[in-house]
């Protein structure tokens, strides 16, 4: 029998009864998958029985509406408590319940937006409450909407740093709509936590942070109802509920019992647990709307007419300084697009977008997971994210980016100090492995301009892309080759040299291209004919222009990258180019050995990626 | 003039002279490459000159003194002051000094291990620290020697979550052997840093997570001198010293000012600091050598006899099983081999060290990114560290990885979890970019075993191989298919199948080996005979193997593999195969689509990589 709680019934006994029932379906769930996370979800079941059926403001038949909470589970995991929730809410029903982790079924092992009611992936710890932190800059700085964000958060994750950049950036930022929910269950997933049951240490931390910290019975409706309602209350502050809870609660065999972590109950246990929580009526929350208000959501694209900088032909400019003039420029024209920069933004050239549009622009200082879970959060509200640092440091956001590729999020990365070109600062400083690094991200989009004017149009079209889009920028200014007026779309690539003799193609891009034109023009005054492929698009990249070129030289290709060999440039081209089968002389010119300090120009010849190590390779070639 | 100081002469004076001394050195560096930190130098030139001359214990002749402290400077940008350190210790000359960022300079930008007195490189933020909590746990539970660990931090790298997972560590392991020095001079690279000069949010954050906290005035040398001996003191406690200072210090047009952060003093300016600083003689400092004491370099290698497991041929294992297996049988054979995990070692399987070798096994719970610096850590004290995790969540510490790179670090990592092999967990846990990922680090070895023999023979080369080595394993088992005598040197290869009538050639590495052993018998029964290679070694890959069978079966190759397309295993075949021009018929079966959760042969047909769709490849390009 199907029994409806909403506010008026609501007391101990409903929260009660319904946690019981959020345990028993997951349960239910996960024995019926054989896999899962049950005693993980059964430790918040009464945190998530309290918050849904009287805190929660969402409405569940339209996941869009600007009004809408957030509830993000940090942990994961603990999926079968947020599908069982939604269950008790009346949007999944029991039969889609028990399709948990099967092929095809959107109830996935860990939390995906293929739910329309789930912001961000999780299952990657550590994630959700600096991703939350994101969603809550964005609710208070750029929606101000009263909406607030309910991050569930695991014991075990609290050794995660990203959580404690969260817990910094947050207070911070005075983020008051934001809640962490730690459920404090004691138990990892082969022993203790470093904590264990020690709320007063994560107390202490979170105050020390610039938190509000409250710690309850996990397992008392009364605490719980009392320390949301504390929480909702706090102003210029966010508020950590730090909640002693039992992993297992409520089923004997499995309360607080170590070595159960991610284990389905099986066989007779099943119906021992569910006897043990016993049998629940059919409830169904009522969970409250958010009040109309007068939140829309934000999908602004063009609000004012585009006026990219421009330079002309011959001028020298770094690509890094070309971004942070564009970026301006697309702020100017478009209201969704906002900044991060990791306190590098005289670096990036980010600080051009900061100074034009300071309320858009979120400095996030040396945290770069904090950076990108930031722009992750800002997406889930529709802002167009440019998020800025050295490439190099990217690689700090690795497990951040990755995920935000399940996230299904729209986020733009901006990687400066590319390759050994950047000079004197040294290895630590170079990215070197950006390109391979990025490529690997499902669905992602790989730039590497090589000139100002091209860098500004790339900026623009990075706006109009989903997906994780990174552009790599340089250190040392190049010069201006294209005209303002030419245009780079996502995909292509731009043939510099070209002529019905050439013997050899080349394939470049960022630095290496201006190095490939002198290598192009010295060879040419040895009338040894050259194709010269800007390929500023890595991926995807131009795959018919690549084919073309190699025929029209006889199969006979040159890559040549500041970035290690593999993964890369050269390795993109050559996934190209064997697409469709041919004849391959390939060489591919890539930085072999650890670079050093030194000029610009002695890194790139130590690394014989230059303009006479690339008039070398095509001799070599022609004499192959 | 050249002066000594010592032990005898040492006090206020003294100290001051050589901080200033540390402050002109580090400008005229600096100022003589144009460009470095010189202001973030010389915040710290106090704190370095009382250390150097009393508590720092380095016998700067002999660096591999196994009694030597160990400096590290977390902030690698305050190089000039390190280098200026070194030369007041009489360790390197003026001349030498002068030579700092220039081309083949040992000196570089950001100190790296060619100075033999640098234990790690530095210059990403953040990473000093969780490596210095390496070197303590060395000290005190695998050398037991009195030794004590330096680090000097900035205030901006505070900001970074892995300085919180090294506090968190430090004292749960009570690392008394760790002093951090907080350099607290309150400007960043564009602004303030988010807590300023506000030491008592330092302390309280310390002290919340286990640390003795002091709070001194870092430019006062009776107060530093009195933080070092508190320090040194401390039982059972790290310490850290949060020293309020001035960037800039001592110079008017410096000290304290923003923007001048990673900018050398210029022109006349130049004079006009040396000769507030004071034109000071040339101090030396006679820097004390450790007590003999009875310390030795670990240097083990094989101190028993290594039996290793072994499966019998049709037998199934998964290859995380034989993993764990196998380095508790290295653990029992080699002194030196110790292991750490992000407490998912009941996944890895690294519990199977941990139960026999409790004692060289270190829980770095759910923190990957101090869990390598550990194993960083370890290396400096030439210990052969395994380091488990997740293959994905290694991710996580990519920048860590390549900085270990730098550091020319010996570490293992093991990724588990692999693909989507792995089924229901779905794609959060599944790694489908840590190959590329791999790949791309300096001087790397990437291996990824399909059985369990096989495993159990790369395990033990692991422990020989210098660098960083990756070893990929699977979740599910998969069949015995190489007796246990069979060897697997790293950069070497399996041909499974082969015959003089092969038409095609497929390259299978871990799941994708029984899958295309399926497909080459299935394929047999009709008479199409392929050759199959198992590329165990990704990286070195064997480029001879592979080109020999593209030779021989026409160019026709396909390579098949349970990650996304870039940077994997297919490009590793097609750079080795483009080593040498030839035709090229080239079929590449990756991961394209984002999976989901689901059985694992739901997901690898899915993925097109199951046995099924590598035989379709096999006709499609039989019929090209």
């Amino acid at each position: 029998m199907t029994q409806q709680i909403n506010q008026e019934t609501l007391g101990v006994e409903q929260w009660h009864s319904l946690a019981q029932q959020l345990r028993v379906d997951s349960i239910r769930s996960s024995s019926g998958a054989g896999s899962g996370h049950p005693t993980s979800s059964m430790s918040a079941a009464d945190l998530l029985a309290v918050l849904m059926s009287k805190y929660l403001r969402y409405d569940f038949d339209k996941p869009e509406n600007p009004n809408n909470d957030h509830l993000i589970f940090s942990k994961g995991h603990a999926s079968p408590l947020l599908y069982s929730v939604y269950k008790a809410a009346g949007a999944i029903s029991d039969d889609e319940l028990l399709t948990f982790r099967e092929f095809h079924s959107r109830l996935q092992g860990h939390p995906t937006p293929q739910i329309p009611w789930v912001d961000v992936a999780t299952g990657s710890l550590g994630q959700g409450l600096p991703i939350g932190v994101g969603v809550a800059l964005a609710g208070k700085y750029l929606d101000k909407l009263p909406y607030r964000v309910w991050v569930l958060c695991g014991d075990s994750e609290m050794a995660e740093g990203s959580m404690w950049e969260a817990f910094q950036h947050a207070a911070f930022y005075k983020l008051d709509n934001l809640t962490a929910i730690l459920d404090m269950n004691r138990l990892g997933q082969t022993r203790e936590t470093m904590d264990g049951w020690h709320g007063d240490h994560y107390a202490a931390r979170a105050e020390a942070f610039g938190w509000h910290a409250i710690q309850i019975d996990g397992h008392n409706p009364e605490e719980i109802d009392q320390a949301y309602a504390e929480a909702q209350d706090q102003t210029d502050k966010p508020t950590v509920i730090i909640a002693q809870t039992k992993k297992g609660r409520g089923v004997s065999f499995l309360e607080d019992v170590d070595g159960m972590h991610g284990k389905p109950v099986a066989g007779d246990e099943v119906q021992a647990a569910l006897d043990e929580l016993g049998s629940s009526d059919d409830l169904l929350v009522e969970v409250r709307k958010p009040d109309p208000g007068s939140g829309e959501n934000f999908s602004a694209g063009l609000t004012g007419e585009l006026i990219l900088p421009t330079w002309e032909v011959g001028d020298e400019e770094a690509t890094r300084g070309a971004y942070g003039l564009a970026l301006k420029a697309l702020g100017g024209a478009r209201e969704d697009v906002v900044a991060l920069d990791g306190e590098v933004s005289n670096s990036t050239k980010s600080e051009e977008f900061a100074q034009e549009y300071p309320d858009r622009y979120f400095e996030m200082f040396i945290a770069e997971q904090q950076m990108v879970s930031a722009a992750v959060g800002m997406s889930v509200r529709h802002r167009v994210p440019f998020a800025s640092s050295f490439a190099a440091f990217l690689s700090r956001a690795y497990d951040f980016i990755r995920m935000a590729a399940i996230s299904r999020a729209n986020i733009r990365l901006s990687g400066s100090h590319a390759g050994v070109s950047i000079g004197e600062d040294g290895p630590s400083q170079m990215a070197l492995e950006d390109i391979a690094m990025m490529r690997a991200v499902h669905g992602s989009t790989v730039l590497q301009p090589c000139d100002a004017n091209q860098t500004a149009r790339l900026v623009a079209e990075m706006a109009d892309t989903d997906g994780i889009v990174f552009l790599r920028t340089l250190r040392p200014k190049t010069p201006v080759i294209y005209d303002p007026s030419e245009e780079f779309p996502i995909g292509g690539s731009k043939t510099i040299r070209s002529s019905d003799e050439d013997a050899v193609t080349i394939v470049a891009s960022g630095i290496t291209v201006p190095e490939a034109t002198k290598a192009a023009d010295e060879l040419q005054k040895s009338d040894v004919a050259v194709r010269l492929i800007d390929a500023y698009s890595i991926k995807p990249i131009d795959s018919d222009a690549l084919r073309e070129a190699s025929q029209a030289t006889g199969g006979k290709v040159i890559a040549v990258e500041d970035h290690w060999p593999e993964g890369g440039l050269g390795e993109a081209v050559l996934s190209a180019l064997s697409e469709e089968s041919d004849i391959l002389h390939f060489e591919h010119l890539a930085v072999e050995n650890m670079p050093g300090s030194g000029k610009s120009e002695e890194l790139l010849d130590a690394a014989g990626i230059d303009a006479s190590h690339i008039a070398a390779a095509v001799h070599k070639l022609l004499n192959a």
